[in-house]
């Protein structure tokens, strides 16, 4: 008797994540303390405490790029996969897995963005993103649950450009030590190349 | 070869949108400090220190109608959408973004509603929630992503009302240095402006 | 030129609730304090300030079951409507609104039970949010939004369920300055009476 | 008159137990302590501080993995049922409660892995959800709402496993007194034996 496996729609897939990426998102701006006015502060005093959230706003904006564009791409591939399977389902949980660790780093950055090990622990876990992302679109392709009309040489310049970019937030990590600024610039930079729409497009 | 960008379906776009608005709505009342009741006080002490409730939840109050009346806005708008693009997700991520930062100066404006830093901070975070959907609302319309069957009249008057809120938006920011009753006597109106259904209906 | 209100899919309202619900569900967890064990306690001080979780955890036991039930006919309610218009999303947004305060009557209920200032206000916040529930039913009577094949008898019985219900709610409030109890058996009862299938059902 | 119960898409509690899932997924990562850094601390002594969040990431991953499995579980076993009554709906809500409460546990498994106590409370909740899971099949089973096309062998195999898995979770609970390995060997066990897919199978 053979035993077929339950495929699973990927539109549940795809929601499943989706919720997990809209709670990370909101919950990261949980992690900028509001800091405590007294009564007796004057103005310019209110203003200066108030500018101390500057910094993890900025953590948190870079972040919520990161995430943002993980968001996009996380949909346009799922857009390219005709039916999900069981293991698919356990590549995407490790994606979220990592990706629910998101907002620790950036908790750790918005205090002090000079700290080289902030930065490497914050390069960690997008690195870590980003390969479960690598590993689950590897899988897709070994497995055949892409659809069909995308051309194999388009497929082929998706796969490189996120081996490519995966190799560079593993630079980002250890980029830190020399300066948390060449490894925010490869995160920004990345996150402009994938911004742009890729030429990975399903022909109709 | 030509490539084509995908398009996404709206309804993922609602429902992403759905997700993070849910969740900003309830986080926000987390905001609200539970006062810490001694076993001795009398029931006099008990009402009195509930009673510092009232001022965080008049500001959870105010969020909850602005963000409430986005959100339904933001649903009539959608549903005159014919077809997300990736663009459309960028600009709906932006606006995501700052609808992301309300809870924290509606915390702010729990503590102390009489401070006009305050206020200005939370005019501020508004306004950049409206400027969002205008952008967004001008994208849609230069990249013709709406249906086909709203009347060029209705379009541009539902594009005038939009603007003349953004506006006084931005005069609410200041206007909390004046006094605060000012910005929020302005947030109000404009709540019960977008209250009463808008005409630009749909002619079907 | 006639212009029509844009009708919406109840499934969105459904589905917008349904996150904001599931929020506040797992929120509510989070307002139980977690002892802190000193790793010199012996197991019997361990177990003692584990047990000092009992009563938030009863607390919280509560409310699930209370915002559960609702859920349940909010959902049994839902698909007895035929569609949305603009003026059910705020019915529905000021439920939210009321529901959305759960955590923190729950929250203070779960620190003192004995305490009939807690019990009061919980038991305001629970008749809101069933009052806001029978404003919504009421509505929708009155535009004729319900679905056909509903008799009217079974309408008006299922009306009046409520009406008693909110009522009796009104009772909860009050009845905590003669003995939680009373509330709390009030609250319970009225669960069990939901618990059960009511007879409005869809004749199809 | 007959009254009958109305039916309710089974897509509808999936989606209400997903974003619960979700939501203990991402709010179980709030959990984890992040060390307060001093700017005068130097690279050793931040490494040593940030390596102080090992054991809560071990416990949050234990419990994702756990929670994971089930949720994938949860969904290959909604797929086989072909509709969802009131009564099932009461069933999941059981389920999400116990769920609810896998954040405190995993909490204090973070705080130290080798109080017994701990690991009691922590095998409780598991037990509590999977018993919760059981008894949801088990009305399923009763109540007929499985999809034909399921072979009763399968059935009855699947049945199996989860009652025996139930039967190992409550040796894990007391298991902790003897040693902490051993409870966490039998749910990461369990973990691995549902990773794989099962054989109950839909024939199609």
């Amino acid at each position: 008797m053979e035993s077929r496996q339950i495929t699973i729609p990927v539109s549940r897939l795809e929601m499943f994540s989706d919720a997990v990426i809209a709670i990370i998102i909101t919950l990261m701006i949980l992690s900028i303390e509001i800091p405590s006015i007294e009564a007796s502060d004057s103005s310019g005093v209110v203003w200066e405490k108030l500018s101390g959230m500057l910094q993890p706003a900025a953590s948190y904006l870079l972040s919520f790029i990161i995430v943002g564009v993980l968001w996009v791409n996380h949909h346009q591939f799922l857009r390219q996969v005709k039916q999900a399977d069981r293991n698919l389902l356990w590549f995407n949980l490790h994606l979220l897995f990592w990706l629910s660790w998101v907002p620790i780093p950036t908790n750790l950055l918005g205090h002090s963005i000079h700290r080289p090990e902030f930065m490497v622990l914050y390069g960690f876990v997008m690195f870590m993103c980003l390969l479960a992302f690598l590993l689950m679109r590897l899988y897709v392709e070994r497995a055949n649950l892409f659809i069909e009309n995308i051309s194999p040489r388009l497929k082929k310049q998706s796969r490189t450009k996120l081996i490519v970019c995966t190799g560079l937030y593993l630079v980002a990590i250890f980029a830190g030590y020399i300066s948390v600024y060449v490894s925010i610039f490869i995160f920004v930079a990345i996150a402009i190349a994938y911004f742009f729409p890729s030429k990975i497009e399903i022909q109709q």
